[in-house]
């Protein structure tokens, strides 16, 4: 699983300056030479972009291209917003020469301001005709605030063919003054089972993107996306085996990594933090309770001030109200030993551990077998301030 | 509604250095010189204090004395913890010669260190012989990291008796390096019936401690308690007349403004902001609507920055799931009306409402009768270092 924007065969992206976030890469376009089955997740926030609004009507069609901007959401925008998304894709689509149902929209950006439309038409020729299967723009047109790309590819072996699965993503940073905006792309060229394309995608999404957090807050931009157009000439993937299984591996690395890296590009964050709950009775007191911690202002400075008093993270249990004994629990930071049998044991060792970049917190409620975990940032002078001194 | 405490009949109170925060008044002790009926209202965490423990089996008793500490929680403190207050306890009671069961606790500071026991059971009786009608120094032995001291009296006419409702409380402040403790203690020397003196205190409650937010976090250790003497001497209050309602009112507007204080003296907090839902359709879509707004970091760090960009409202309620139209709200902010039928007004007028202290976020759903509200306090610079830097 390399750190490369690597695009499978038949694949071609895109990325140019725009004029939506003047002298920066703002405008992005994915393309495949031949149609893509696709499958999508949006936010749950009942405020959606115009964006989503659109794909949720056009995402089960056969798609050709995916145009992505940074810089404006287009969200709280009405109906304006969607005729806004209509008419810059009919561009794309007569430019590309490929049916306008078979383009889908992706944005990131601030929140209730209509899409600059002249330029965004002007420019849609210009990002078609800058389409390269070597391209290395399209990461940094949907970046943000972020301050690295994040991609993940892998070349799989299947039979004689090669198998490529690829994904870019931005997040979890904010674009001046608004929300972060997750927005994740997989490509592949695997001839796969649609339905198993899905389940690969679910489940991987389950451990990764919907296990992140950096503030708490859900954006009304959120999407991933997934595009399979088949160029690999692989057996068709349609039962769960060898090759599926090696397939889903490589969408979990991928979906793992890039979540892992919006983690650790949030806000201001100098820190990931895993919160493990093991040995629960229920998956939802699990789930309960790493999301607490998770999300737990006060846990949030103590482990940027690499400070951590066990208290905050026993109240925060406390707080959810999730049956569990305190005094029975254990709990690991990095290894070491912090809580046993309702006794903290506090040390030197604590210290060091609190130092370092990612940090495994793992309480095991020992009254089960169920577990949850969540990646979350800390919180820091910098998280402050990038969302305080914009405007 | 006076900023000042005034002990009502029969009350005495006394705070010293109890050597638990060395150089500061930490111990504090309430008595009456009857026995009060008391009501009591307990953190809802899971978490509770050893304090608290002891106080749930006694507070249905005849109360003669509240003892309370600052510096150390005794919460997560086993049945060491009990039994430490109960030694504690042992030496008031004897010491003012009143039931031992006559005494209940409170305290805040670090969780899951045990009491000082040597040195709390010397300093009892000193804080015992310091009791005083005059006293000035019981509001501070219960501060923490507050920067002033929390304190309302007010004076009542009832027939031809004075009645006295007098409030003192702590928090949102931190004890390094652990959780906001809100301590409440109400006292009174009014002849009330028992069930009326609850309702009074309940409802008040509702309508302020269980509505401010500094960081979402519940602490071990939240305790309101009210105690009633009956020394005034006035005619009883058991019936909801003209007594009642004054009554009621001078513990509400206590309430209400250390409650307010708490929020303008939270951790780092630069403003005190009300968010407030209006025409909501159900009460728990306003109360579930106006604490993700007043809980969302991103929404605190824009009140600090007094650049509110409406996305982060908008954006907050979309992802509480409650269901409203959000084309059709209204959106006014200090009397300035930033959004109006899904469209966002902006202007430098409400760049001029962001400067003040205090600041009515008012949120009209449009759609029923139900209302909510929730004070809460902006995310700042020194929120996370008061949270960070302390060990």
């Amino acid at each position: 699983m390399e750190k490369k924007y690597v695009l499978p065969k038949g694949f071609k992206s895109a990325g140019i300056q725009g004029q939506i976030k003047p002298g920066k890469i703002d405008t992005g376009l994915i393309f495949s030479e031949t149609p893509c089955d696709c499958t999508a997740f949006f936010t749950k926030n009942k405020l959606k972009s115009a964006h989503i609004l659109l794909d949720q009507k056009r995402v089960n069609n056969k798609i050709r291209a995916v145009y992505a901007n940074s810089g404006n959401a287009n969200a709280f925008t009405g109906q304006q917003g969607v005729d806004n998304i209509i008419e810059i894709g009919k561009v794309v689509a007569k430019t590309l020469n490929v049916p306008e149902n078979s383009v889908l929209f992706a944005a990131t950006g601030i929140i209730g301001k209509q899409l600059p439309l002249d330029i965004m038409v002007k420019n849609a020729p210009v990002v078609c005709n800058a389409l390269s299967a070597k391209d290395d723009n399209y990461p940094k047109a949907i970046m943000t605030t972020d301050k690295f790309r994040k991609v993940r590819s892998s070349v799989l072996k299947m039979g004689n063919k090669t198998v490529t699965v690829s994904a870019v993503g931005k997040g979890a940073g904010m674009i001046s003054p608004d929300m972060a905006t997750l927005l994740v792309f997989l490509m592949t060229d695997a001839v796969i089972d649609k339905k198993l394309l899905r389940e690969a995608a679910k489940e991987a999404l389950e451990y990764s993107f919907n296990r992140i957090t950096v503030d708490g807050d859900m954006s009304p931009n959120d999407t991933v996306m997934c595009l399979a157009n088949g160029q690999a000439g692989n057996k068709k993937i349609s039962l769960k085996g060898k090759d599926y299984t090696a397939f889903k591996k490589a969408v979990s690395d991928a979906f793992y990594g890039i979540a892992e890296d919006m983690v650790s590009d949030g806000e201001g964050a100098t820190k990931v933090v895993k919160v493990e709950i093991i040995n629960s009775k229920t998956k939802a007191a699990a789930k309960k309770a790493a999301l607490r911690i998770a999300n737990s202002q006060l846990v949030k400075c103590a482990f940027f001030g690499e400070s951590l008093n066990m208290g905050r993270i026993l109240s925060a249990i406390g707080q959810t109200g999730v049956n569990v004994d305190l005094n029975s629990i254990s709990i690991d930071i990095g290894g070491y030993r912090a809580v046993e049998k309702g006794k903290l044991i506090t040390g030197d060792a604590l210290k060091k551990v609190l130092k370092q970049d990612k940090i495994h917190l793992l309480i095991d409620f020992k009254q089960g077998k169920e577990k949850h975990y969540i990646l979350a940032s800390d919180l820091t002078y910098d998280y402050v301030r990038e969302n305080a001194d914009y405007s």
